[in-house]
C-alpha cells in the first residue's frame, strides 16, 4: 500500500487522553462548562480571534454528513440525489434511470413524513449549531490554528458540498492563497456509502474547483490543503454523550424495573452487497456499542440492531421494527432504542423510531428513545477533542481510510483515497 | 426478564484488571511464568491440593468447544453430529435427513483433509493441556476454591458432553453429593451456533442424568451446580496473546514493508438466518478485532473478514479467501492472517487457512497466518484469569446470556438458558 501515515497518534488519542487532550476531557467529567444556551443560526457565524499572531489559521471545519430537507419543497430533489449515489445504493448500470424511478415513487410518502416531524429535518441546524460551538472553543484551545471557521457540507441537501467550496473559495481560503481545511465527517464510524461517499464528493467538487490551480514559487499551487477526520467510533466524549444519555433514560423507569430494561442500540442498515464488499461500518459500529457497554458496566442487557432497509435487495439484520416487535411478543416490553450511528436527530429518529416503532409497538409508554447527541454540551466537547487532536497531530487521514475494501470495483474511490491520504505527494503537488 | 445477575463484575474485570486479577496480569507483562514444557496428555490429570482445608473445593473445570476428529476414522461420526445440530447449521424440518445426506457426501473430501494435517484434529490435545495448565495455577491462586478438575466436552467429537458428564459423575460430583461445575466456554465471542449449542447439549444431559435427583435435608438436590463462563471477547490477556502473535509475524517482514502489511482478521462466519435472528457473535468478533488494533496502536490497516462459508444459503461476508485474492489483485501481497474466534488450531487454520487460501494465493511467502493460541503461556494466565474472576463473583452466567435473540423460536434455548440464568430458584430445587 502506497499510504504510510502515523495514524496511531490519533487513535491513541482517542483510546487515552493525551497531554493536549486531557483537560478538554476531563471537563466531560467534571462540566467545567456549564451547558450552553442554543442558539440556532441559519448560516454559520464565523469567529475571528482577534489576537492571532503567530497562528498557522485561518483554518476551516467542514463537517460533513448526508443532510435531510429543511423544507418539505426540498423533499424531491433530497431524494432524487440520494438515489442517484451508487455509493450508497449500488443500483448498477440503472443507476440513473432506476434512482429517479424510485425517488420519484417514493418522493409523496417521505414529504408526508418530513411534514409529520415539523416540516423539514433539523439537521442542518444541528450540524451548523455544533460546528459553530466547537469551531468557538478550538479558538480558545488551539490558537495556533484560529480562526477556525464552521462549514457544512451536506451530500444530498442543501448546503450542498458545492455550495460549502465555493464558499469556501470565497472566503479567501483556496484560488493561489493555500490555506487550510478539515473534513471532518459527522458519522463516527466509517462506511463506503457514508463518509465515503461524501469524501468522494469533495474531491469531485475540489478537482472542479481548484484541479487546475498552478505551482507557486513555494512548490505549492496554492490550493486548498485538505485533511480528513475519516472515522472516531470510540472517543471517550462520544462514549460518554451516549452512555449518560442512556442513563438520563433508564431513570425515566420506575427503579425495580430498570434493572430489566434492554437497550436496542439502532444503526441504519447497509445492503449486504456492500457488507460483503468488505466495508468497514458493521465492526466499527460494534466497536462503539460495545464501548458503550463498557461504560456502563454492562448494567442492562442489550443487542445491536439495524433500522431502514429499503427495496427488495437483502440488508444486514436483524431489524430494529422487527426486533422490537418480537420482544415485546416474548414479553420484552421495557426496551430503550439508541439510535447509535447518527448524531443528529433526522426522519430516521423523529420519524422511524418515534412514529413508527415506538407508536406502532402498543406500547409507547414502556418502548422509549434516547435523546439524540444534538446540542448536547458533552458532545460539544468531545467534537473540541477529536478536532483538537487531529490538528495537532499533523496526519493528513488514518491509515484505515487508505486500505480500500477487498471487493471494491470503485475508480473513483481509488483516486478519492488517494488523494486524501497522500496530496502531498501528488504528482505536481 | 426473569434474570437480574451482577454481571457487571464480570466485564468489569475483563476491562480492567481488578485486584485479585492483578498479579495474573502482571504476570502477562512480566513474563514471571517462563514458557512452560508443552505435556500432552490422553486424558486430563486431576491434580489435588494436599491443603484444602476450608476450600469450597473440588470444582469442576469444564472447557467447552466444537472439538475435532482426533483421528480419520472419527470424521463420519463427527460431520453427523456436525449437520444434525439445527443450532450451528439450521436446515429445518428436514434437519435430521439433510444432514445425514450433507455429513455422508463430505466425509470423503473431510476425510482427506484431516489427512493431509497429519491424520487429525489437535483440537483435544490443546484443549486438555489448556484445561489442565490452567487448573494447576488456579489451585495456587484460588485455594478456596481447590483443588480445580479439568475436563473437555466436546459437541461434534470425543469427549462428548455425556461421556464428560458421566466421568464427572463418576469422580464424585453431584448423585447426591452436590458439588461445583463451571461451563467454561472456549469461544471467546458468544454465538448460538457454538457456546449457545454447547450449553443447550449440556443441559439436556443434565437433565438426562441429574433431572430426577431427589431434595436433601439443605434444600438443595444433591445435584452439580452449574456456573457458566459464557464469553469473555476483550479480555486483557486474550487481547495481548492474539497482538504479541501478530507482532511475531509482522517481525517476518523486512522492516521497510512492515508497516504496510495488511491485517486479515479471520472468524468462522456464520448464515444470514442466524446473523439476522439476533446472534451476538458478529458484535462481539468485531469488539475484539477493535480492542487487539487498540492494543497496537493502529500500526497496521486491517480487516475483518468471516470464513468457511457452506451450502447455497448466504452467509456473513466478505470471505476471507477472496478477500486474500482481491487484495492480491489490487497489489497487496503482504499479508497477515488471524484466526479471531478461535482459541487452538483445527482444520480451519491448518487446512482452510494454511493448504487452501495460503498456498492456493501464489504468495505463500508474504501470505502468512498468525500461531493460535494453543499452548501460549500468555494465554493460559488469560484463561486462568477469567476462571478466577468468574469463582470470585459467585455469578452463574452473564445476564446477557439470559437475553435471547429477538427472533429466538427455540425452546430449548429458552430452557436452557432459564436453567443455567437461575438453576438455584428453580421450582423444586
Amino acid at each position: 500500500m502506497a499510504f504510510r501515515l502515523p495514524t496511531s497518534q490519533l487513535y491513541r488519542a482517542a483510546a487515552t487522553p493525551t497531554a493536549s487532550a486531557r483537560p478538554l476531557l476531563f471537563s466531560l467529567a467534571s462540566s467545567r462548562h456549564p451547558p450552553r444556551q442554543l442558539r440556532l443560526l441559519a448560516t454559520p457565524a464565523h469567529p475571528v480571534t482577534q489576537n492571532n499572531a503567530g497562528s498557522k489559521g485561518p483554518t476551516a471545519m467542514v463537517f460533513l454528513n448526508m443532510g435531510g430537507p429543511s423544507t418539505v419543497d426540498e423533499v424531491g430533489d433530497f431524494l432524487s440525489r440520494l438515489f442517484a449515489d451508487g455509493d450508497l445504493i449500488p443500483l448498477g448500470r440503472l443507476q440513473n434511470y432506476l434512482g429517479v424511478f424510485i425517488s420519484a415513487r417514493r418522493t409523496p410518502k417521505i414529504k408526508e413524513q418530513y411534514a409529520a416531524i415539523g416540516g423539514g429535518s433539523p439537521i442542518r441546524k444541528w450540524s451548523e449549531y455544533q460546528c459553530t460551538e466547537m469551531c468557538k472553543i478550538l479558538d480558545k484551545v488551539s490558537p495556533e490554528t484560529a480562526p477556525h471557521k464552521p462549514y457544512v457540507a451536506f451530500r444530498y441537501a442543501n448546503p450542498l458540498t458545492e455550495e460549502m467550496y465555493r464558499k469556501l473559495l470565497a472566503d479567501g481560503f483556496g484560488n493561489g492563497k493555500g490555506g487550510r481545511a478539515v473534513a471532518f465527517t459527522q458519522y463516527p464510524q466509517y462506511s463506503c456509502s457514508t463518509t465515503g461517499s461524501s469524501l468522494n464528493e469533495l474531491w469531485k467538487w475540489r478537482q472542479r474547483l481548484e484541479g487546475k490551480a498552478g505551482p507557486l514559487e513555494d512548490g505549492s499551487d496554492g490550493s486548498i490543503r485538505w485533511s480528513v477526520i475519516d472515522r472516531w467510533p470510540v472517543h471517550p466524549g462520544l462514549v460518554e454523550t451516549f452512555a449518560s444519555n442512556i442513563e438520563k433514560k433508564l431513570a425515566e423507569y420506575p427503579e425495580e424495573r430498570r434493572k430489566d430494561v434492554v437497550l436496542l442500540f439502532s444503526a441504519h442498515s447497509l445492503p449486504m452487497s456492500v457488507v460483503n464488499r468488505g466495508d468497514t461500518y458493521p465492526a466499527e459500529v460494534a466497536a462503539t456499542v460495545y464501548a458503550v457497554m463498557q461504560r456502563l458496566k454492562f448494567s442492562n442487557t442489550y443487542r445491536l440492531c439495524w433500522q431502514s432497509q429499503v427495496g427488495p435487495q437483502p440488508w444486514l439484520g436483524p431489524q430494529t421494527s422487527t426486533s422490537v416487535e418480537e420482544y415485546i411478543a416474548k414479553g420484552q416490553k421495557d426496551l430503550v432504542l439508541i439510535p447509535i450511528a447518527f448524531t443528529s436527530d433526522h426522519i430516521e429518529t423523529l420519524y422511524e423510531l418515534d412514529k413508527e416503532v415506538i407508536s406502532e409497538s402498543g406500547h409507547a409508554d414502556t418502548v422509549k428513545r434516547v435523546e439524540s447527541l444534538n446540542g448536547n454540551p458533552i458532545f460539544i466537547d468531545a467534537l473540541v477533542d477529536v478536532a483538537k487532536t487531529h490538528l495537532d497531530s499533523g496526519i493528513t487521514c488514518s491509515s484505515q481510510m487508505g486500505l480500500r475494501c477487498p471487493g471494491c470495483k470503485s475508480d473513483r474511490c481509488l483516486e478519492s483515497k488517494r488523494f486524501f491520504a497522500g496530496q502531498q505527494t501528488l504528482p505536481g503537488h
